[in-house]
């Protein structure tokens, strides 16, 4: 069937592993899917997925232009639009070898006058996907709802001040949920770009994160009756669209689901670019998660520290890859979740090939992260550092604090004579110097 | 015996109010200690306190520079300086009114080589500040610990990475329970300047976050040994002194606490300037906390939203008042908390009389908060405005989503062939509008 | 001929004033043109002015949703929409009784599929304009050339890396002039929202800056040989749409006309959310413009200090009116220029009425600013601070540095045995105060 | 006579270059002194420079904790403690093999009660320093009058608003200008922490800015009358320790300059942590500088993007090093400037040793931006991307731009009838990737 498919990167050829000192644009020079890392091939380790709206759907427009992207399938509109889309995805994909990828309804589908108009727009574009991915080796990683484009979200989905917003967003999880099982999709993502507030001013907060908490209920119980079982995930962003939103970032969220008796039933999807909005590093994120058991999934992009808004770049800085990937190695990998390039070509990046360009440049920076990332977990770099700095807390006063058998009193009867503590030195510029070399060091891995 | 007490201020007099038209720099313009603001005086509903560290201790010095800050008690030193300014303190608390002040252990007494003698000199002070108390008005609100001064502390106290540090903290807490027994505290604050990481390049976060909730248990349990039963709370900050803080903000803390079933067992107490280094306006905070009725007392200061690092300016933004005092009268007052002056003079306000200035701009800024949410409270204005916005949830469809009585099926129906969502615009320009009117109008009310 | 124009705004009243008790939302509560404050009316002293683009042009959209704003000329499209607008504008206008209006080209006219049919569309347009004008009070404050929302100005306009954007950019520019002519504009505005770069890595900074400066030595030519006088004026932004824009701030444009031998042709256009993105007060930029005698012309807007990018919201913070007004008091008003609401009402303000209740919440703000800076000026609030702070220029050494008639010698002679410098506080909290209270009293001014 | 000398690095060895495989902390692993690179010794090109006050006098303190530093001649104090850190100072930058040092005159010597007394320890500081020099191969790259610390300075310096603090800062500054002189300085540095203010509330900008201005008119006469020609240089930094610094970035200091007709007498001390908190990336203000021929020297260091304040820490980042040398190679280098590492060990790293492993990271870091930097110049990597997207500038309507030989009437008929523009991509993410590739390869040039 494949070989009557209209084709949208016809120039563009199959991008395969060159290594290191290849200069072909066209190629990997560091992601070799079959290598094997850490026991397993980088293809699993990885977990690449292609972000649909920002490679298929997006246009490059931003607050103050319109839309500069060239797409081969721009001349469709409607139903045909939708079509071409798969179309091009599923060789996109293909090409550049991503074994997952991501939607929102209304990236794969348009909306109609209605609900039922919308869903059965969705029907035929989902029974094409699932057609096509018989033939394709890429897999749903996740699918969502869009609850934050349409005028209708203007103050929210689950948390919106008008109650038929709140159950027309409550059939659209539905749909998605039935979306998800349908195309086998291994998580269902929360991102609520409205849901919080503008201005304290004319808000009820405590009504709205019942609501939510009760959104969030239902659609566990509708999962159930259905017997579809994704990872749950919510993905924390501080700001932007709504100038407060109530998932600011993992702590926020996780306060939240304690709150409302639901701690365990998500986990977490993590973006970079969301971490330093909320004034936090990408991996304190996947720390804090991680710590909590609750690293689900990653949005793998970077934003621009001197910018406050979400630039969603393709991430090529390699100290951020290097150290997420420890997080994620750490955390044994994933599990269900994987790297999605939530990532948008920059407005200057206009051209069909840049939609490869950039996918490389991510996907060849992770592949150096995962490489340097495991390579320091085989020398125990970062453990050594670590035992050697706590090692105090191995015997004598230290143990029992750690194991909670000491009290205030004992305590101070330790510390009441003691003159002068020594502390062991944190190093950090040192530490720092060692990560350059761990990274200058990657094409010796 | 207060006649024999030198005095520090002898040039200036008692504050007293005097009325918005007074130009007397020396009398409060608004606040007016018995005049009663919704059913009750305003000393009751405000409770101020000075802090005792910016206003007797600290000398206006900055990263950049050597103290400024002119104190007549300057030639003192060692324990001669802590009982001049023991006795600077009460007649500057009694000349401004303050019914209650705030400090940390080393604020009234210096420390000595080991904590046995840290001690012995705070029992002296302690006990020189009990007797002061009995001749005046003023009550202590809370006191705690100073862990993040000392370089002992430069990785932490309950989450030092040495055990040392650990038993030294838990010490000091331990004699700060002591302490607030003896004087009578209402609370017991935890601010944790350096509980937190600079880099997590050689820290070991979980083992710090089980060290802190142990930390915390065991202050809980010597509590209940002693009969000593303050509020106890935590002040979320987000960084500074150390880049990243557990306590980052209320839903952060709040998550810490819930995950180590320490949920019970705290209050907030939620400062201005943190809450907006942590991305928040000061209400958000406010409001966060309230609705998880954990909203315990308030450090009252104001930050520079252009600056990234924590100015504790004395209050005197309206808006912030107003909207402040709304959230506290919501929460039928602060209980045991109250309304602390965390904030200092400027350095180039460095004259004795600046002491006065400041707490005078403050407490006339929270008068006037005072007087203006409570006329908003009795007009309803935002209570309206609230109602109005989330009536689709009164009946209906709503009131079932409200109640948790429906289902994603049932929603799915009522919203699957509806065309158009009628939504209410929430006219936040005319809103402020509104609030401006009604802090003009201060002078009627 | 105003009987026979169709009306989009029936159901709301011409706005009159009606004083601060007035609960009447289509009022002025401090804002009365007549009322003569400082020797002027308040009509003359703030010269308000409608931005054609955020009332009548702007949806309401933002970078996650689609427009939300419900305006009763929206069934229109093309040139029908254009001239509905025009019709809708001067009935707005007239209403909030503004003494002037601001475009920029395709707010008033839609672009053809060349220039020469834009310009057709325009001078339609215009001509109408001009026709309504007759029978209106309003002028024309200034207008200008969109040159960043076309995906060919991607990379600029006078900057951009392509030469035929470039010639395009200076033919819009060269027929705004000529608009600017026929319709009697006081100024004209340059503001580059993508003169700058995203990223040094593809740019030649060099380049662009030369080419910039020739772009606008043409425009004064031009200006020139047609006769057309306008004052010319730069609006600095640092950053978006573009990551580094070249007129960051004043100083930064300052620097680049002194650089290229234009800084006699240009004045500014400062807009309140553009100076605290550059990390600056509003009050900062209007004074740096001040006193270099380059203040022409206020974009009169408000920022959230916690968000990082423009939100343009209508100014009701009377502090920074009152110190906006001050500057512009002290500059002797604005001359030519004016007070422009570049302004929008937030996405969830979408009805018409909220045009109006945006409008007046801004004006009535400024004129609150007025008139209490105005008070502050006769009483020489802000002046006896200065002078009594500065004494010691005022003779001996001081008065020799500010004459420039001493030497490093002669200072060093007077310095090297002096042994304490007496200074005056800078009693910052106390002026904050006395802010305060004149702002509270505003009613009885 | 170096034999003599007391030793305080005993357990420390010469720093030698052992290359990339190297596990030595104690040795460089890329910066080799001798190597060439661009047709230049490493050491040649780099030309490092030791900060005195932040390497020998800091104690690593912050605004909420005491100094962590332990320093083996801490147990000095006075004119001995100044001593000991000659000593220290020499044995440290003849071990880490910098070609410069730098100071401002209180990290040498301590302040006496008088000028007079202050100047008379200087002069034995400076015997001392001078006759160390001689057996010695390092040089004085800058020297400053610290003009912040002190409380005299709470107002500033040369816009102090007290003409007695003009005096004394004159007088400092005069006596910098001697001691240049007599070790032979190559440059001197204007860094004006407190030339700003904190409030406009009670400042007078324009007295303030001009009497800065005749301070700089005064110390470029003083200077050619002692025969001293320094190159002069600003540094810019926007803010603290003062809210507003009037040399707030290059571009401000620039319009400055120009506004005072200082331009010709000045270039830029450029820092990398300022440029971050003016929101500029380092290479802004590299660039900036370098097209206006106004690029002297830089403080090489690096910030923390999520602080809002100057973190001084160690330059190792890779990306900042490579584009900060790809502008001083483009510059043919730094002239009479140098790298002068104005960085500080992190408070948690307070050990002697951590300032060797600072400075080697440091170092590292910046010969393998060298290195890359000169291999991408070698190779026309960023000319070859800006030749081709701005080709459109070398012939036809693009060349008479450039060449200024065009007008907007020719440019309008040129683009009346234009349909379509051809662009070409900007292809960033394809750059980034190849950035990442040749910094990977390092090992390899």
């Amino acid at each position: 069937m494949a070989e009557t498919r209209t084709t949208y990167f016809s120039n563009i050829p199959e991008i395969a592993y060159e290594g290191p000192q290849s200069s072909n644009p066209y190629a990997f020079k560091y992601y070799n899917p079959e290598e094997k890392v850490g026991g397993k091939t980088m293809e699993e380790q990885l977990r690449f997925s292609v972000a649909y709206w920002h490679t298929l759907t997006q246009d490059a427009s931003d607050p103050f232009g319109a839309g500069t992207a060239q797409r081969p399938w721009d001349h469709y509109s409607g139903m045909d639009l939708a079509k071409a889309r798969v179309e091009a995805a599923f060789e996109f994909i293909d090409k550049i070898k991503a074994p997952f990828f991501c939607f929102h309804d209304i990236d794969i589908a348009p909306e109609g006058d209605t609900l039922r108009e919308t869903n059965q727009n969705l029907d035929t574009i989902v029974a094409m996907i699932k057609d096509y991915m018989k033939s394709s080796d890429t897999k749903l990683l996740w699918n969502t709802a869009n609850m934050f484009t349409h005028p209708r979200f203007v103050s929210g989905a689950g948390t919106s001040s008008n109650a038929d917003v709140f159950a027309h967003a409550a059939a659209k999880v539905k749909k998605g949920l039935e979306t998800g099982k349908e195309l086998g999709a291994e998580n269902y993502v929360f991102w609520g770009g409205r849901e919080g507030y503008e201005s304290l001013l004319n808000t009820d907060m405590k009504l709205e994160l019942d609501n939510l908490a009760s959104f969030y209920h239902m659609a566990i119980d509708y999962s159930k009756e259905i017997g579809f079982n994704p990872q749950f995930l919510i993905e924390p962003k501080p700001k932007e669209p709504t100038t407060h939103q109530y998932d600011f970032d993992v702590a926020t969220a996780t306060s939240f689901l304690y709150q409302y008796g639901l701690q365990d039933h998500f986990k977490f999807n993590i973006e970079a670019n969301h971490a330093t909005l909320a004034g936090h590093t990408f991996e304190h994120e996947l720390r804090t998660a991680r710590i909590s058991g609750m690293l689900g999934s990653v949005d793998a992009n970077q934003g621009d520290p001197l910018l406050g808004w979400d630039t969603d770049e393709f991430p090529t800085d390699l100290y951020s890859a290097v150290l997420a990937m420890y997080e994620i190695l750490k955390n044994d990998g994933l599990g269900r979740g994987g790297l999605n390039f939530d990532a948008k070509i920059r407005r200057g990046s206009f051209k069909p090939e840049d939609l490869f360009y950039s996918h490389i440049a991510g996907m060849d920076s992770f592949a150096v992260g995962l490489k340097v990332a495991q390579k320091m977990i085989d020398d125990r770099f970062f453990e050594s550092i670590v035992d050697k700095r706590y090692e105090t807390f191995n015997d004598g006063i230290g143990k029992k604090i750690r194991e909670g058998t000491t009290s205030f009193a004992e305590l101070e009867a330790y510390a009441l004579d003691q003159k002068q503590i020594d502390h062991a030195s944190g190093h950090l510029e040192r530490i720092k110097a060692g990560i350059n070399q761990y990274i200058l060091s990657v094409n010796f891995l």
